[in-house]
């Protein structure tokens, strides 16, 4: 787990937000010489694959500033201090969505860009929902637009690439293995 | 494309690095109000399923730094300036494993983590496999270990979390897919 460890000499801090803390590492390579690393600190993430009962896939439209443009995703929200991440989900897919979900079971987790930040994401899968009466409040600054969408919709979203990230295109590719091993 | 879009008041840069810049914009929300974005530009990536005559999957054991622990990844490489990705796949290839494809085909591109980063990466899938005399040299501070690995292997690899990020398990994923598709 350790092979071509790099240590540490010194951290660099550079910025800390809201969202993302910015470090620059001086390492020891594994050859002995010298090299920077620069480094993202994220404090983690959970997506929700969430499927109604006519088997379409619960997304959510929205403006995403890093890429200047809106794009369609699965719902998802970055962990708050010492939530866990099936908390996290649950409470992320009512915010977003508006529904709870009779059951929520992990799917896999993974680390979005170990290149160079540490965000990791943890995958949930959703089904039964119903739609809360009183639905919680999204954060101040955040405005989506739900959509339920089929398999093969999504598919012709990705080529046209208004679906366009990891965590959803995976989940797409997900649910595909899952309906042809089902079979 | 546009939905919710953030107007742009003022741009903060924070960092500019080897790999990364960070930049911390201030924003206007599609209700009037005013908001920071913490945004991490990279110049984009490619990663490359490259396949075995025997049907093995090539990929690099490598330590990162971000997460502390080596994991065991698709080959992968940043876009360098003015460089297509098709031309960065075949070059990460041979560097990372000492391999040329006879076929590199594009599958998918997707961002990694839209939250915060404008990380896009390219996938390629490489077949026809055959190493080269004199590989490339990879960049100096690289130091990767080549495996091939089965499908079956891969899951169990999944599941102890040495294969770990978002890339290798959506190409496994996409693997499990395309052969069960193909029976």
């Amino acid at each position: 787990m350790n092979k071509f460890e790099e240590k540490t000499v010194n951290t660099n801090k550079i910025y800390e937000g809201r969202i993302i803390d910015v470090e620059v590492d001086d390492v020891t390579l594994p050859n002995g010489k010298a090299s920077k690393r620069e480094l993202v600190r994220h404090p983690g993430a959970v997506a929700v694959i969430a499927l109604t009962d006519e088997g379409n896939i619960v997304m959510v439209e929205q403006y995403r500033k890093a890429l200047g443009k809106s794009i369609i995703e699965i719902p998802a929200g970055k962990l708050e201090d010492g939530e866990s991440p099936e908390v996290t989900a649950a409470r992320e897919l009512e915010e977003e969505t508006g529904y709870q979900a009779a059951s929520l079971d992990f799917v896999v987790s993974y680390y979005t860009s170990p290149g160079f930040a540490d965000e990791i994401i943890y995958i949930y899968k959703a089904e039964g929902l119903r739609i809360v009466e009183e639905q919680r409040q999204m954060d101040e600054d955040e405005f989506v637009d739900l959509k339920e969408i089929s398999l093969e919709e999504a598919l012709s979203l990705i080529e046209q690439e208004r679906i366009h990230d990891a965590k959803t295109i995976h989940a797409i590719y997900y649910l595909m293995y899952q309906s042809l091993k089902g079979e």
